[in-house]
C-alpha cells in the first residue's frame, strides 16, 4: 500500500504554478514511538504558507523542494504508539498534503467528539483562532465602533467580520469581487463591502465608513493598508495579521506612504502578531467559537474541492483571490 | 515703537530656502482683555514646525504667506490684563518669531523662579515632553534593553537618550556627523552610535546593536525607520514621533519596505503620539525632568543664535542636521 503525496517540486520564481508542485507515490508511513499514523480526511490551504515558499524560513523542516507541501489538516488516527490517543480518535495535525502521515503526539490535538472535525480546518482552527485573537486582543473593538478587515470573503477576514459583529461593531469588508460582498452582507450579517478592484476604490471605502474605522483587521498590506490609514480615526488599531498582497511575487512593494507619518497625526498603533503567541488561551477562544457557531451567531464558510491533486490549481486559484471562505481539499469524498 | 517680526513670505515650494521668509517690522503689540504682552527673550526652532508648512494644516491660525512664523518661546510679561500673571513674571508661550506678541492668557504658562526659562525651550518644554512620554509611556523600556533613536543629537532625540539610560537601558543613537555621534558619547552617555550617512550603516547599525534592539523611538521615518525594522527584536516597540525625513519636500517617499511584513513576524508594536494628548501629566514629567537636571543625570544641549535676523538661516540648517541639541534663537544678547 502507498501514500500518495503531493511534494513541492521546486520553490515557486515569480508567480507560484501548479508545476511548482508534484504528485507522487511514497511508500506507507509507519508510526514510531511517541508516534500516531494519520489517514487525512481534508486539509486547509491558507495564503499564508505561500510566504513559507519564498525561501527565507530557516527553520527544521521548513519548506524546501522534495518536501511534502505543508498544512493544517484533520484525520483519524489509524495507528497509535502515543498514550492518550487511540486508534479512531479524530485529530487535527500538521498533516501536509498527503493520504497519511506519521506524526509525534506533541503535534497532534484529539477533537472532541461532538465537534465536527472540518472545523478544525476553519473557525475552530488557525484561521479561526488567528481571528478571534487578533480581532480582540490586538485590535481591541468596542461596541459601536467600527471595523474594517481586509481579504474579508478569505478564510481569516469572514470570521473576522462576524466576531466583530458579535462585539457590536459596524463591519466593513474589502475584497475582490461584487459577489463576494453580496455573501458577506447577506450570509453573514456585514454591514457593507467595498471590491478593492473598483476604479473608484478610494471613494467606495470612503462612502462605506462615514464615521471612519477605529479598528483595522489587516490581512493584505499593500494598497488596501494605505487605504485604511487615510480612514483610520484618532486613536485607531491596526491589527497585522498578514500581508497576502506581497506573498505570490519576488519583488515586494514598498509600505504605504502614510508610515509614519499619518500613524503620529492619528495616534494610530499598529501592531503585528502571531497565532502561536496565544497557545495557552487556545481552549477558551474554542468554547467562545463552538458556543457562537451552535448559537448561529457565526457561520463557517467552506469552499471545498475534493482530491489531492487538485490541491496545486487550488492554492494558485487561492492566491488570486478565487475562495470564498476556507478553502479546504478533502480526500475522502 | 515698533515690534520686529519674521513672516512666513510664502509657503516652500520644494525644500525650505531663507527667502521664504521676510523681517519686518509691525506696529507694537497691545494686552487686549484676559491678555498679556511678552517681550520675547528666545524661541525654539523645531524641526516638526517644517511639516506644519507643507500647506495642508487646516486650523485656525495655521501657518500660511503673511503671517508670523510660529514657534513655542520664553520671554517676560511686560503688561497684563490677565489674572494671576503679573508684570515681570517669567512665561513660556506660543510666541512665534517676533520681539513682542500679545497671546490670551490660557496659552501661556507662568516658569517656576528657580527654573531656567531657556530650559522651557529644552528638556522642560516641548522636545523635553515629548522625550519623556515618547519614551516612557509609548516605547515602554526595560532595564536592559536596548533603545535606538534616530536623529539621536536632535532636540528630542538627545534627551530620550538621557533618559534611556536613566532607566538602564543600554542606547545607541542614529546621527549624521561621527562628531555629533562622539558628542552624545562622550559628554551624554550614550553607549555607541552610528552615521546613517556612512556608506556602511547598516552594517555598522547591526554591529552597534549586538543583541538587537527592543525600543526604536523614531522621529525620521524613511530609510532608518527601514533599517531598525530588521534591527528590532521579537515583541519589540517603536515609538513614531516625527517623519523628519520627509518634511522637507513635496514629494514624501512610500514607507519602509518592512511595513507590515517584519510587524507581523516579529511581533512589533507601531505607536504614533502627539504630545497635547499628555497634557494632565505635564507638572509629573517636569518634576521628574527637573530633578534629573539638578542632579545632573540630565544636560540640557542647546545650540545658540543671535538675534530675529538669523532665524531663517537657522532654520534651513537645522533641517539639514546642522544642529547639536535644541536650537534656540536668543533676543536678549
Amino acid at each position: 500500500m502507498e501514500n500518495q503525496q503531493v511534494l513541492i517540486d521546486r520553490l515557486p520564481s515569480g508567480k507560484l504554478q501548479a508545476s511548482d508542485y508534484r504528485l507522487t507515490d511514497a511508500p506507507m508511513p509507519e508510526a514510531g514511538a511517541d508516534q500516531v499514523l494519520i489517514k487525512t480526511q481534508a486539509f486547509a490551504i491558507t495564503a499564508g504558507t505561500r510566504a513559507g515558499l519564498q525561501g527565507s524560513a530557516s527553520y527544521a523542516g521548513a519548506p524546501a523542494a522534495g518536501r511534502v507541501m505543508n498544512s493544517t489538516g484533520v484525520g483519524e488516527v489509524v495507528a497509535s504508539n502515543a498514550a492518550g490517543i487511540e486508534v479512531g480518535d479524530r485529530v487535527t495535525a500538521p498533516t501536509g498534503w498527503q493520504q497519511y502521515a506519521a506524526l509525534d503526539a506533541k503535534q497532534v490535538t484529539v477533537i472532541d467528539a461532538d465537534h465536527d472535525p472540518l472545523h478544525y480546518l476553519g473557525p475552530m482552527g488557525v484561521n479561526g483562532l488567528t481571528a478571534y485573537f487578533g480581532l480582540l486582543d490586538v485590535g481591541k473593538p468596542k461596541a459601536g465602533e467600527t471595523v474594517m478587515v481586509s481579504a474579508a470573503a478569505g478564510s481569516v477576514g469572514h470570521m473576522v467580520g462576524q466576531i466583530a459583529k458579535i462585539q457590536g461593531c459596524e463591519v466593513v469588508g474589502v475584497c475582490g469581487s461584487d459577489d463576494k460582498g453580496r455573501l458577506l452582507v447577506e450570509q453573514l450579517g456585514f454591514d457593507r463591502t467595498v471590491n478593492y478592484k473598483d476604479a473608484n476604490y478610494r471613494q467606495s471605502l470612503k462612502e462605506a465608513t462615514p464615521n471612519g474605522v477605529d479598528v483595522y483587521f489587516d490581512n493584505t498590506g499593500g494598497m488596501i493598508l494605505g487605504s485604511a490609514l487615510f480612514r483610520l480615526n484618532v486613536a485607531g488599531r491596526i491589527a497585522c495579521c498578514g500581508v497576502v498582497s506581497q506573498y505570490d511575487t519576488d519583488t515586494p512593494e514598498p509600505g504605504p506612504k502614510g508610515v509614519p507619518g499619518l500613524l503620529v497625526n492619528k495616534r494610530i498603533t499598529m501592531q503585528g502578531f502571531l497565532l502561536f503567541d496565544y497557545e495557552e488561551r487556545y481552549a477558551e477562544a474554542r468554547n467562545d467559537i463552538y458556543a457562537w457557531l451552535t448559537s448561529g451567531k457565526m457561520t463557517s464558510l467552506q469552499d471545498e474541492v475534493s482530491g489531492l491533486g487538485a490541491a496545486p490549481e487550488a492554492f494558485v486559484d487561492l492566491l488570486s483571490g478565487g475562495n470564498v471562505g476556507t478553502r479546504i481539499v478533502r480526500l475522502d469524498q
